[in-house]
């Protein structure tokens, strides 16, 4: 392990990322003073600069080369450490005042996930300055872009390709792997993520969301975030409009984006990764419109009117409309890992809830800013089901294992099982861990457990139970859509911080970097 | 497929269950008339040797050859004609009115689950004529030795051994396949079975349970079936040595049976398989031990003293003796998927009824009357997760899998996580199923998914809320350990019976005899 490179490469990483602050600053100077946001910027990034300093100074004299180590190592520590310093301003400004709280919120954005300790034991969303909101939203903008040219770029230029794994590592540059050609697939990604941001937000700004609002939210769609600036999350505008706008750009950001840019650039790749990412597509969309109507049939099966508390209105779901259009909304959200919330699914009929757990499991496509498992995973898993089944039907057959018109190898298969091991393990242990607050029930903490993981961001509980009166809440923590983790303990909210980073990095990298084995030589 | 020779097996095995109904018959003889049980015993008996009559028409000039097709036909098959004519006695006798739910009953009990329709929308248990009980107890006794026979003797011999799947199936004869062995292997387990039977029904005699009740209960605790004579179930007694009598023959009876056979007879196995069930059985203890202590320390720390309704008593849970007795009893319990229960488990802390949850899917070990997806294979599951995860860190080492100090083929490895997969996709689709009553909700239907799948009987819910007055109950349908399933929906009841059979049968047999291609020559 060469210590000194990781030193160089985290300190233009987090140079990098302190420039970033430069926007909400210059946001800050029109803002009123008493939240004194403009010295905490200026604080945060003075900080920033430091540790940038002093990470260059230990990696003054590396040499030219990154290994494999040296990548996994910088990532792994990359969120950790831009979790620290983006917490400053928020804590200098008195916006979040514990430092585990503003840590969590800023791992929660940076991984995409939208987990907020905001509302519950701290602050209201909707009080904190502009500028704060900016910073907030960018977070998520930049954990998501930031992914997306890890696996599909980083990591394949450092060796971690897919030849173990099949994960979105593996997506990448298996036939073009020179590094001006990895410098234009970098830009071209960065591109189509800043061509589908101002999409976003002219969409969002035409169906009648103020300016700032629709930046803020179409940063957090693209990333599959679903940080809000408000409480009530994007159900709050009711405006069938900017839901469903919301629906596209969040489905859009989940797909492959390699996939996407080589659609839009009519280069379909010729390679059989390529034609598994076709093949995943076609999972994905399956997934969601079955899923989309069958928590829609539940729906309109149970019938009955729901008082939403939160916003303030009754969802009648005896009009099949509504029940399709809270359905899809929340499918697509969790789906692809958002978080973004119209109704207070927690209180939906079993059935319907415990699609969209299952959907948070999944998640969406490798290489997209979206969470979980991944939907070309689970596909292998799902195949390999049936595979056992057959072959245990007709034991000599020699039948392979496929998916689409592709036979997958058996390391391939191996090493996705593997991971879905791993997944539930840390799932599990993180219930477990969660578990241990006597005010939090069993759903809650498996749900907050896989949100967490998954980087989706709301979990659900029984919160309200259903009386001859009508709902009254009894006596459990809500971590629901409109609720959040501020009322949790501070070992809840770390163990949270680190499961939103191992499931953002897909467990291993992280991992790697605990086990003592990898830091020698 | 030789539907000649399905047929004459089936006959066999329906004439030796029919004649299993004399022992009740003998007993009926002496009750009150009332229940009209003797008619009823009379009854199902004519049905049963009609059935074996029709059955041996069928199969009248077959061969004598059993092939592989042939025995998982007859095995898949023999459990739900079983419960067919096991269900007459209980409709024809009004004990239990409607069929659907006689035969949830009676595949509850054959697959030793020890789920129950009685208490809630049928008549109590404890109003059962005593010929009834016995019938109840004997099917779930014979469940348990008809598994272990069936993977340990049946299925090997007839060429469906492990060499893809390490399940209990392979657990047995590698090194004697010759038929006279295994027809001396069988008696041996019989044998055994029959003494630990004897032994548990003195043992709860001598603490004080009367005889006819030490004797139901030993039959339901050898064959990890849970049934009990009371609504109460064993914590009824309010008797520690009956409990600890309990956990220990519950804990035995998890174990695998050829194992406690070699050790007795002092004839340790030198195969791969004999090894890898050695460290089984550490695997076994070890989570015993573990998950009891974790249980009672949560209990512990909770420390408020917990009011059991249903017992009319109250755990004080500040005394560390008491945690550690419910705690060690309900692991046990629900690891060997017995179902037994001695305190109101549904109430207790998040984390505890979470860790009784994860025991719930892992289950018992392989070759024993337990159900779940066994030690060994969740053992290899989890040793996958390492093995990636370190393969991940030094990508070119050559290290193999192991277990103990048995280097797994990846044939197995690959069957062993198929079948996780199709684990989880019954249990998932089963939950989806159950959550569609409206009445159910989510921990209740995955928990009772699972509960199901591995045969554990009981399953919970939040069917209480801590209010600042004390308890209350909150409306969704209790399907805790003193409570049962008689209120759900048929379709939910047959669900859940071909859940049972499935898991019972570790999915595969009674799956294959469901795809058309099975059948084709």
């Amino acid at each position: 392990m060469n210590f000194r490179i990781v030193g160089r490469l985290l300190a233009g990483f987090t140079l990098f990322f302190t420039l970033a602050m430069l926007a909400p600053l210059a946001m800050s100077l029109f803002e009123d003073v008493e939240q004194s946001t403009t010295v905490s910027f200026l604080a945060s990034i003075g900080v920033g600069f430091a540790v940038a300093a002093a990470l260059w100074a230990l990696g003054r004299n590396s040499g030219d080369n990154i290994f494999r180590k040296e990548g996994l190592a910088m990532v792994g520590l990359a969120w950790f450490l831009a979790g620290v310093i983006a917490a400053v301003p928020f804590v200098c400004s008195d916006s979040i005042p514990s430092f585990v709280d503003a840590y969590f919120e800023c791992i929660s954005g940076l991984t995409t996930t939208g987990a907020t300790v905001l509302g519950t034991a701290n602050r209201d969303i909707d009080t904190l300055a502009p500028s704060m909101l900016l910073w907030r939203a960018m977070l998520q903008w930049m954990g998501g872009i930031g992914i997306v040219l890890v696996f599909i770029v980083l990591l394949p230029s450092v060796g971690v390709t897919g030849s173990r794994l099949l994960s979105s590592e593996q997506v990448g540059l298996s036939e073009e792997t020179s590094r001006p050609r990895m410098s234009q697939q970098a830009r071209r990604l960065f591109q189509l993520y800043l061509g589908l941001t101002v999409a976003a937000t002219l969409s969002y700004w035409l169906a009648g969301l103020p300016l700032f609002e629709a930046l803020c939210h179409s940063m957090t769609t693209l990333a599959t975030g679903g940080f809000s600036n408000h409480n009530v999350s994007v159900g709050g505008y009711r405006n069938l409009a900017v839901e469903c706008i919301a629906i596209v750009f969040m489905f859009v950001a989940g797909c492959n984006f390699l996939l996407i840019l080589r659609t839009m650039l009519r280069r379909p790749g010729t390679s059989q990764e390529s034609s598994l990412h076709g093949s995943e597509f076609r999972f994905y969309l399956w997934t969601t419109l079955g899923a989309s109507l069958f928590v829609a049939l539940t729906l309109w099966l149970w019938g009955e009117p729901m008082p939403d508390a939160s916003l303030g209105t009754v969802h009648d779901y005896g009009d099949p409309l509504r029940c399709l259009r809270d359905g899809t909304f929340q499918v697509v959200s969790i789906l692809t890992t958002t978080g973004y919330a119209n109704a207070n699914f927690q209180n939906w009929p079993a059935a319907a809830t415990y699609t969209l757990f299952l959907c948070m499991l999944v998640g969406g496509c490798t290489g997209s800013t979206a969470g979980g498992f991944k939907i070309l995973r689970a596909a292998i898993c799902a195949k390999l089901g049936g595979y056992t089944l057959r072959h245990f039907v007709r034991p000599r057959s020699v039948e392979k294992l496929r998916v689409g018109a592709d036979v997958l190898p058996d390391r391939v298969v191996s090493a996705v099982v593997g991971l879905l091991v791993l997944w539930f393990v840390t799932v599990a242990a993180g219930a477990l861990v969660i578990g241990l607050d006597s005010r939090v029930d069993l759903v809650s903490a498996v749900a907050a457990s896989t949100s967490m993981m998954g980087c989706v961001g709301p979990a659900f509980g029984e919160v309200v139970a259903r009386g001859a009166e009508g709902f009254e809440l009894v006596g459990s923590l809500d971590l629901g859509p409109y609720a959040g983790y501020g009322e949790l303990h501070w070992w809840a909210k770390l163990t949270m911080a680190v499961q939103m980073v191992l499931g953002r990095l897909e467990i291993l990298a992280p991992l790697a970097i605990l086990t003592p084995r990898f830091w020698w030589r």
